[in-house]
């Protein structure tokens, strides 16, 4: 049958992330990705979630098969607790609620949130899975200028007087502040400082996605301290992973915040999943007593440092003069600015011609712009990949380089 | 903060599932429960699981805590394929995809088909699940009688002309057709013949939701041959889960269906979870495989069918007269019946304070009736507690019947 006449106009507001469009152009073989932006497959601690899978007994075993609270796993909550006061946020008036991956959390706040034609805030580049869940609920995020130390307070400000002007009440600042995704930027202390008091000032939520931050290659947790920890009036939303310091396959994440917003949230999750994986919380809630996180997040820190050191290395070594790029201090990404007028889509089809692959920074950006920049993830890639992909990579630029 | 005012009427649609606000009720210590309608977990399969992951090599284990494609884990796709062809469904012009649970299958498929307003055709009484989602997206469900036979095609086929010509185009009709959670009724064979003629004929889609169809007491697989066996039009979109199968904890199910409507479900999950537990999906897949979900369905409807027949037999035995329930021929559930006059949800007040628990029949009505049912379950009981729970429910039925 013809199903067209019956689809709804809410759901034909989603779009497929462009991201997951193009990986589809990459999965041809003997292609180097440095697309996606993926943790190191080679080092996910396996054996530790073996282990502890082996030691249950049979209340953690039924535990892990059955369904669970809506609201999580109740000795996971405990653990996350304990494991977010341990980064200097304070727990009081506070509820956690886990989420199916940090994508989930998103989703839960647009849906709650946001009505279609809402407008929110967004750095520009900004995160492109948040991009598409806006999109999927009809918000329509403005975007707001960053330099090299984050977000501008005062074009955020401008930008929350100019919208409330002209009617509009944006309902959030949507914020990933360290190594951001997909720029590398990091807000400094001092702006997130800044940042906090705008919102404080015209009282607006925050939602802060911060799933790199263990992942630094330089300075340490005081450098990278953040907005919900300095949230005196319990605005901050903060979105948090376990795939960063465990693994993106068990799907799991978690939302901080305001009791009356969780409880929303809650609600929402009932109905689109009814629990997260009991088994992912289950494993996590294990993972964080055994203090796993410190252990896995030190090695990965000293894997992804040689790997971002190698790739700058390489593209320092290949690229032709005008090509330029970020110096991240962790994460997973550098961003690369191609000379003016090579845009980047052109030359993304040209490279998975010549095997090579990265994502285009156009979808990043909420104003239209970021066509000459490219997002490559050195997280997931060998040594071997980072250099001869780089060296494909910059083969390519420079035969589109104009004569 | 205060954040009512920045909340989304969208959001404020979004409504607690009776059931989960019931079940807070029921958690007091000492309380033998009969209301969550979840699978025995003294016999989880989690022996073979166990076996599964650690017969992981490299690859695997990667792609097991690694994300993975929106559309599913390639294996698992396979595997599902085949376990769905072996119940007599042709795979032909179909498409799978793995969902979190059969809950973000009716989730996806709510989102993707109605707007705030639309109507769609249920059971009465039905799923609970699906009603808490089709009112969080706004969709307003008609309600159509049932017989010892399940849907009436006659009522179905008056509701349907009723609603077109008032102005109105029913999205779907969602139909749970064996062992019905909550009545335990089975639509019979011919009756699904004739309600796929109706639907064929009108143009309706079909949204068949069949998670116990494996656990019968009686009969066999021909017995409970599915609509989607007889979709000469494409026209059914067949929602499973291996919560009945395998373990409701690692939440995974799936929709087989029309690509068209799929390739929608699939770019609004994108943005809700990104994809389902990897881990997950690559045990199911394993578990496929390896034969298992004959031998754990074997086991599981001599051990279902003994509890049934235990809380029949108690049934039988301490319930005052005026009470009726059915004989359920497979699954979870006893649907009883109090004498007119009495309220499950005066009496489910006075069965807790005594120590036992059920859910009431209202929520299971779209149409505000059932308001003298309780649904049973008995599939997580143990033989004591359906002999005790049964002996103080009916003793509190006793005291609150008119003297």
């Amino acid at each position: 049958m013809d199903f067209e006449k019956y689809f709804s106009l809410g759901g034909g507001r989603i779009k497929s992330s462009k991201i997951r469009e193009m990986m589809k152009l990459i999965g041809t073989p003997g292609i180097i990705s440095m697309a996606g932006g993926m943790p190191d497959e080679q080092h996910f601690p396996f054996e530790q979630v073996q282990l502890i899978i082996e030691a249950w007994g049979p209340a953690k075993r039924a535990a892990a098969l059955q369904y669970g609270a809506t609201g999580g796993y109740p000795p996971l909550l405990e653990r996350i607790g304990e494991y977010v006061a341990a980064s200097g946020i304070s727990m009081s008036g506070q509820r956690i609620l886990p989420t199916s991956g940090a994508q989930q959390a998103l989703q839960l706040l647009t849906r709650i949130f946001c009505d279609p034609g809402d407008s929110l805030l967004v750095e520009v580049p900004t995160f492109i899975g948040a991009v598409a869940v806006f999109a999927g609920y009809g918000a329509e995020p403005a975007g707001v200028k960053m330099d090299a130390e984050g977000l501008i307070p005062g074009e955020l400000e401008r930008k929350i007087i100019e919208l409330r002007s002209s009617g509009r009440t944006p309902k959030f600042l949507y914020t990933n502040p360290t190594f951001q995704n997909p720029s590398g930027l990091t807000m400094s202390q001092g702006r997130r400082d800044e940042i906090y008091s705008v919102c404080s000032r015209h009282d607006l939520p925050i939602v802060e996605d911060d799933p790199y931050y263990e992942l630094y290659f330089e300075g340490g947790p005081a450098d990278y301290r953040s907005l919900k920890a300095r949230d005196r009036d319990n605005r901050v939303l903060r979105v948090n992973t376990f795939s960063k310091i465990l693994s993106p396959g068990l799907r799991l994440g978690w939302i901080i915040g305001e009791p009356a917003v969780l409880a929303r949230c809650e609600m929402a999750k009932q109905g689109e999943d009814a629990c997260s994986s009991s088994f992912s919380q289950v494993v996590a809630a294990d993972y964080l007593a055994a203090g796993c996180v410190a252990e896995y997040t030190a090695k990965m820190r000293a894997i992804y440092r040689e790997k971002c050191r190698l790739m700058l290395s390489c593209l320092e070594r290949e690229m032709p003069e005008g090509v330029s790029w970020s110096t991240p201090k962790g994460g997973f990404f550098i961003w690369v600015s191609l000379p003016a007028g090579l845009e980047s889509e052109r030359v993304l089809l040209r490279s998975v011609e010549n095997k090579v692959a990265f994502v285009t920074g156009q979808p990043f950006h909420v104003d239209g712009g970021g066509t000459n920049y490219c997002r490559l993830a050195y997280s997931n890639s060998s040594a071997e990949q980072i250099e001869e992909g780089i060296r494909r990579l910059a083969r390519v630029i420079r035969e589109m380089l104009p004569g």
